[in-house]
C-alpha cells in the first residue's frame, strides 16, 4: 500500500557538501541536522513507524559528534582506532540512520528501507554498518561503552567512546550500577551524553518518576559532570573539548534539549500544552497533514539556514515511485535457504482488523475494578500501550506507575501481594520476563499471585526489531512454581483468560498478549468454554492437526488450512491457549484420529508449546505411531514487515501449507 | 556426624525476663543482643554454615527493633496492623532467628536446625513465622518493602515497615530503581537502614566497587536521610525517633556497624588486618577452636553486661546431644508424600571427596590465561566462590572486578566482545542466568562470543535455600540463539569443557557448575573424547538407560545403578555433558538397546534435558516403542542438608532406584 503522500530524500552529496564547506564553521551543521532531519522525517513516513521525538532531540548531538569531533567517518568504521558513538536507548536509530546515509556509510537504497526486511532494523543492531551496539532495550549502554573503552585500552587502541542516553532511562537500574562500577574502574576513554528531553513515552519525566537534581545526583556518583544546551553547537563543543583534558575519569553531559526539536507543532512544550499533556510523537509516523506540514516547515527551515550561510537549497529527490509497492513485492530466501517472493503472500496479513486482544484485555481490566476491589495494576512507562489508560483513568487510586523500573514494579507486586492484593504488573513480555526474572522468581517463592502481563508477545509486529519481538518468554516464565502461562487468540479469549487469571487463579499467571490488531478474528466454537488445560478445534481436517496459541500464529494456521483444504488435505487446527497446562483427556480426544500432528509456536522452538505438547503424549504413550513436528521462530526474529518477517521464518501460511505438505505422513 | 564441641543455647525465658526488666532502659538491650549473638554463633557452628559476620553487625539493630521500637511481638506477627520488618540482604537471617526465638515467636527445637529440612532456610522464606519477606537474593527490599508500605497505607491498616539494607548489597541496580521510585511516591510509612559494615564477601566495599559519599548520595535521591553508630542504642533511638515526625516522605538511616561484632577476632578492623586484607568470616562456621575463643568471648561479655546490669548470668542449656545425629535419622515425607528415612541414605552423600568440578574450572582458567591472549575474565564480588582468586592474582590486567552488579558485568562483557576480546563473566547460576538474562539477550543478538561460567547451578547445596539454589538456568539460556548449554560431570571433564568454551566454541558457551565437592569422582571411559553431542557411558547395564548431567545427579544415578544392580536390574548409567547439543547418531546407538529411557535433571522438569532428548529421540522415530522418563527437581527447591534435599525430591540413589524399579518395563 503506498504512500498517498509525496516521499522525499535530500541526497548525501549535497550534505556532504555543506560538511566539507568547513570554512563556514560549526554553523553549516545546524543546516546538516536540519537536512537529516528531513531524511529522518521521510523514513519514519514511509514505514509508517519510528521514533521522531527522540531522533530529533538527539540530532544536533549526533550531527556535531560525527561531522565535527569524532574521527569514525575520516579512518572508516571498520578501523580498530574510530571513535565509536552508539545510543543507548536505540529508539532515537532513525536519526542516526540519516546521519549514517550523509556521512557515505550507508547507501542511498538503505535508507528508506527503515524498519523492513534487508533494510534498517527498527532498533540499532550490529549487522548494519556504522551501527557499534544493539539496543532498545533500555540501560546497557554505559556498562557496554565501558567494555569496548576498556577493550580499547587494553588493546592499545586509539578512539574514544561516547555512549548516548536517554533521561527516562535513567529510571532503569542498570544505569546506576554501571556509573558506580564505571567511576571506581576510572575509565578516562568514556564519555556519556544524556538527551535530556524531559519527555518520556506520552507523559514528562517528571509525572512518571522524577528524577531530582540530576546534576547533583551524577556528581555524587564521581562522574564529571556538565551540563549545556544540546542544540547548541558551540556549547557542544565547548563541553567536550574542556572534558577532553580529564583523562582520569568517566565524563556525563546533560544536554537540555526539546523533543521533537525542529518541527515546531512537535517540539514537546507546544506538543504538550496542544495535546492535554500528553506527547503524541514519541513514536509512531506522522498522519498525512501533519506530515505535509512537516515537510514544509523543515524546507523552510534548510531553505533559510541555506540561505544564511550562502548555499543553494538542496534537491529533494521524488522517492514515492522509486519505493513504492516493494515492501509488497520483495523476494529473498528464507531462512531455510528457499526463494520466496511475496507477491502472494501479502493479502494474507491484510485482513481488515476488527479487534485488538489487548484492548479486550484493557476492557476487562477496568469491569474487573468494579467487582475485585483488591486488584491493583502497575505499570512501566507503557500504560498507552499496555491499554491501561482507561483502568489509569478509573480507578487512580489502584493504579500504580513505576516508569521504566521493571525489576522494582515486580518487587513491588510481591510486597503488595503479601498484604492480600492482587496485583497485576504490566510491561512489554521481552523486558518483564528477562529483566524482572529474579524478582518474579523471588516472588514464586513466597507463592504470591500475580498477574503478569506480558505484552508485545511473539514475533510480530516485526518493525521494532529483536530487542522488542519476544520470542523467549515462555522459557523465562516455564520452570517457575506453580506458574501457568496463557496466550488468548482473540478478544472473546482475552476477557476469559483475564478474568480467570484475576479471579480463579490460585497461583501466579503470565498472560501473553499479542499487541497488534489480529489479522482475523478467530471462531471460537459456541459451547466453548475456557477451562483449564482444553483448548478448541478452530477448524476441521481429516489428515493432521495442528496445535497454535495466539492470534497471529493461529491465522496463519488457519491460512494454511484453507490452502492445504484446495490441495485436498484436512488440517484440523487447535487453539491451545494454555501453554503449559495440558488436560490429558481432552489431548487423547484431538489427537487420536491422527498420525500427524503439528505446533506452531509464536516463540522459539524450544521450551514452548510444543515441549509440553510432546512430553503430555508421550506420557500417554499417544508418541507411539505419532509424529510431532513444530514450526517455531528459529534463530533471532527477522526486523521487517509482519509479512516479510513471517515468510522468512516459514511462518506464514503459504510456507506453512507448503511445509505441511512435504512432511505430512498420508494415511494408508 | 556430631560435632566435636560443644553446642549450648540460652534458653528465651532468660532473654525475656531482661527485654521484660523495662526499668533497666534501652541498656539491657545490649545485653538481649550478647545472648542472640551466642544463640546465633552456635546455630551456625551446628549447621556448619551460615554467615556470622552480617548477623553480628545488623544484630544492635534487629535486637533494637524488635524489643523496643516494633509493634510486631505486642500484636503478634500474624496482625495486619503489625509493624513489618525484614532484611533485604537475607544472609543476615541467622541473627534474626535467634531474635525471633528470643521474641517467642520461633520455638526452641527449631533455632538449632538451621539450614535443615523441616528447621529454618539458610536465606528467610515466608513459611518460617515471624519472616515476611524472601531474600538472598540481593536488592530487592526497597522495592518489596514499598508494596507493603503502599498496601497498608491502602488498606488502612496501622504499622510501619523497615527494611534493613546491607552496604554491598548497594551495587545491585534495583536497589537505585527502588530509591527513585520510592521518593516519587513519597511513602512515609517506610524507613530503610543500611548495615553499613564495609566489607563484602571478603574485601572492603572500596576495594571492589566504592559508594562514594553513600549520605550525599542518597540525598540526591530525595530521602530523608540520616546517619548514626549501629551499635548504639541512644543514637538508633534517637534517630528513628526523629524520624516518626516526617510522615509524607521515605527515610533511610545509614548504620556504621562492625562486621562480625561481639567477637573481637571477627570484627572486621582486627579481622582484616590479621588475615591480610581478607575477611573471613562473611559466611561459614568457624573451625572449632574459633568457635570455643568466640563462646568464651561472648560468654564472658554475657557475665560482664549481666552484672552490670545487676543480673545473673544466664544457664548455657547444653544442645550438643539434643541435636546430635538427627539431620542423618530424620524421617519425613517426600514430595510424593511417601514416608522416608534417612539413616540408610546418608551413607551416599558422604563418599570421601576428591574433587571439585569448580576447583578444575578455575585451574583451567589460569592455564588458558597462558594461552589465549584475548581472553577476559570478570566477577561480580564472588572470586572465591568462583575459584577465580588464582587467575585474579596471575593476570590481574585481565581480570575485571564489577561488583554485585550482575546486569553491568554482562553488559559490558558485550563491550569486550565486540573489540575482539573473550569474555568469560562469573556469578552464581541463579543471579547471573536470570538477573542478567536480558543482557545475555541483548549480546547474543549482536553475536557475541562470551562464556558464561555459571556457579552453584542445581539443587545442591541445599543449605542456602531456594534464592541461591538454582534449577531454573538452563530454561533462562535455552532459547538464546547459538547458546550451547554445557555441564561437566567431573573435574577432567570440567577442564575439557572450559578450554573448548574459550579455543573451540564459537559461539557463547553457558557453562553450568556445581560448586561445592563432588559426592564421588565419576569414571570416565579411557578413550573418552569431549566431542559436541556425545556423551560417555559410565555405568553398564542391560535392562534400562538414564541419561544425566554434573556430579551431583550423576553420583546418585550411579547409586541407584549399583542398588539395581543387587536386585538384578541393569541400569545403563549416560553422562550428557551437552544439555542443548545432541548427536543424533551417537544417541540412537545409546538408546537402541533399551525400551526404557531415563533422565535425571539437576534442574525442574521443564526445558532441561529431558526436553531436548525427548525432541531428539522422537525426531529420530525414537520414540516408538520406547518410554522416556524424567526425574526432576519439581516444585521450589528444598532447604537441608545434600541427603535430606535430595531425598525430599525423590532424587537420591535409593528413591531413584525405587521409582525405576517401579516404572521401568520389562523387556519381554
Amino acid at each position: 500500500m503506498s504512500n498517498p503522500v509525496k516521499i522525499e530524500l535530500i541526497d548525501r552529496e549535497h550534505i556532504q557538501a555543506v560538511v566539507d564547506n568547513k570554512s563556514l564553521g560549526l554553523a553549516r551543521l545546524e543546516l546538516v541536522a536540519a537536512m537529516c532531519r528531513f531524511n529522518t522525517f521521510n523514513s519514519v513516513k514511509r514505514a509508517k513507524s519510528g521514533h521522531l521525538g527522540t531522533s530529533f532531540s538527539a540530532m544536533d548531538i549526533v550531527t556535531y559528534l560525527y561531522f565535527h569531533r569524532m574521527n569514525t567517518l575520516a579512518v572508516g568504521v571498520d578501523s580498530p582506532d574510530r571513535d565509536i558513538y552508539f545510543s543507548s536507548k536505540g529508539h532515537d536509530v532513525p536519526g542516526l540512520y540519516s546521519v549514517l546515509y550523509a556521512g557515505g556509510v550507508l547507501p542511498k537504497n538503505k535508507v528508506l528501507m527503515l524498519r523492513r526486511f534487508g533494510g534498517l532494523d527498527g532498533h540499532p543492531d550490529v549487522k548494519t554498518r556504522g551501527i557499534e551496539a544493539n539496543s532498545g532495550s533500555l540501560g546497557m549502554g554505559i556498562s557496554k561503552g565501558r567494555g569496548m573503552a576498556w577493550a580499547k585500552r587494553k588493546l592499545g587502541r586509539k578512539g574514544t567512546v561516547t555512549v548516548m542516553l536517554g533521561d527516562g532511562e535513567l529510571q532503569e537500574g542498570q544505569i546506576w550500577e554501571s556509573l558506580q562500577v564505571t567511576a571506581h574502574q576510572k575509565l578516562g576513554n568514556l564519555t556519556v551524553i544524556i538527551d535530556h528531553n524531559k519527555v518520556q513515552s506520552d507523559l514528562p519525566i517528571d509525572q512518571i518518576v522524577s528524577l531530582g537534581d540530576l546534576e547533583a545526583k551524577l556528581k555524587t556518583f564521581n562522574w564529571e559532570v556538565r551540563r549545556c544546551d544540546g542544540h547548541d553547537y558551540a556549547a557542544l563543543d565547548k563541553t567536550f573539548t574542556e572534558l577532553d583534558a580529564m583523562a582520569d575519569r568517566p565524563k556525563i553531559i546533560i544536554a537540555d534539549t526539546i523533543k521533537g526539536a525542529g518541527i515546531s507543532f512537535m517540539e514537546h512544550p507546544a506538543a504538550l500544552a496542544a495535546n492535554s499533556g500528553l506527547y503524541r510523537w514519541h513514536s509512531g509516523a506522522p498522519d498525512d497533514k501533519s506530515f505535509s506540514e512537516g515537510v514544509a516547515e523543515l524546507k523552510a527551515t534548510i531553505a533559510k539556514l541555506s540561505d544564511k550561510l550562502g548555499l543553494a537549497a538542496p534537491a529533494y529527490d521524488d522517492m514515492t515511485e522509486a519505493t513504492d509497492g516493494e515492501d509488497e513485492t520483495l523476494e529473498f530466501q528464507n531462512q531455510m535457504g528457499e526463494p520466496v517472493s511475496l507477491a502472494h503472500r501479502s493479502a494474507l496479513m491484510k485482513g481488515v482488523s476488527s479487534e485488538y486482544v489487548a484492548e479486550a484485555y484493557g476492557r476487562t481490566l477496568v469491569e474487573l475494578g468494579k467487582q475485585v476491589d483488591n486488584m491493583v495494576v502497575l505499570d512501566a512507562d507503557l500504560s498507552a500501550d499496555c491499554r491501561l489508560r482507561e483502568f489509569e483513568h478509573a480507578y487512580p487510586d489502584r493504579f500504580i506507575e513505576c516508569g521504566i523500573a521493571e525489576m522494582d514494579m515486580v518487587s513491588m507486586a510481591g510486597g503488595l501481594a503479601s498484604q492480600g492484593l492482587i496485583p497485576v504488573v504490566n510491561s512489554f513480555a521481552s523486558f518483564l520476563a528477562a529483566r524482572a526474572n529474579e524478582q518474579a522468581y523471588n516472588n514464586s517463592g513466597e507463592g504470591r499471585k500475580i498477574i503478569y502481563a506480558m505484552h508485545y508477545a511473539g514475533l510480530i509486529p516485526a518493525g521494532p526489531g529483536k530487542s522488542h519481538q519476544s520470542v523467549r518468554d515462555i522459557s523465562l516464565f516455564a520452570a517457575l512454581d506453580k506458574m501457568t502461562l496463557i496466550q488468548p487468540c482473540n478478544a472473546a479469549e482475552a476477557e476469559a483468560a483475564t478474568a480467570w487469571a484475576v479471579k480463579e487463579a490460585a497461583g501466579p499467571v503470565m498472560l501473553r498478549l499479542v499487541i497488534g490488531p489480529s489479522p482475523e478474528v478467530l471462531p471460537l466454537p459456541e459451547n466453548y468454554k475456557f477451562e483449564v488445560g482444553k483448548g478448541a478445534v478452530l477448524h476441521e481436517g481429516d489428515d493432521a492437526v495442528i496445535f497454535g496459541y495466539g492470534p497471529v500464529m493461529l491465522h496463519e494456521a488457519m491460512s494454511a488450512a484453507r490452502q492445504l483444504k484446495d490441495r485436498g488435505f484436512g488440517l484440523r487446527v487447535v487453539n491451545m491457549p494454555w501453554l503449559n497446562k495440558i488436560d490429558s483427556g481432552w489431548l487423547r480426544e484431538v489427537v487420536t484420529p491422527y498420525e500427524q500432528v503439528y505446533v506452531i509456536e509464536d516463540h522459539a522452538p524450544v521450551c514452548g508449546l510444543a515441549d509440553r505438547l510432546l512430553t503430555a503424549m508421550h506420557e500417554q504413550n499417544l508418541t507411539d505411531g505419532r509424529r510431532v513436528q513444530r514450526f517455531g521462530v528459529e534463530g533471532l526474529p527477522a526486523c521487517g514487515t509482519p509479512v516479510q518477517a513471517m515468510t522468512f521464518h516459514g511462518l506464514d501460511g503459504t510456507s506453512l501449507a507448503d511445509r505441511i505438505g512435504r512432511t505430512a505422513v498420508v494415511k494408508a
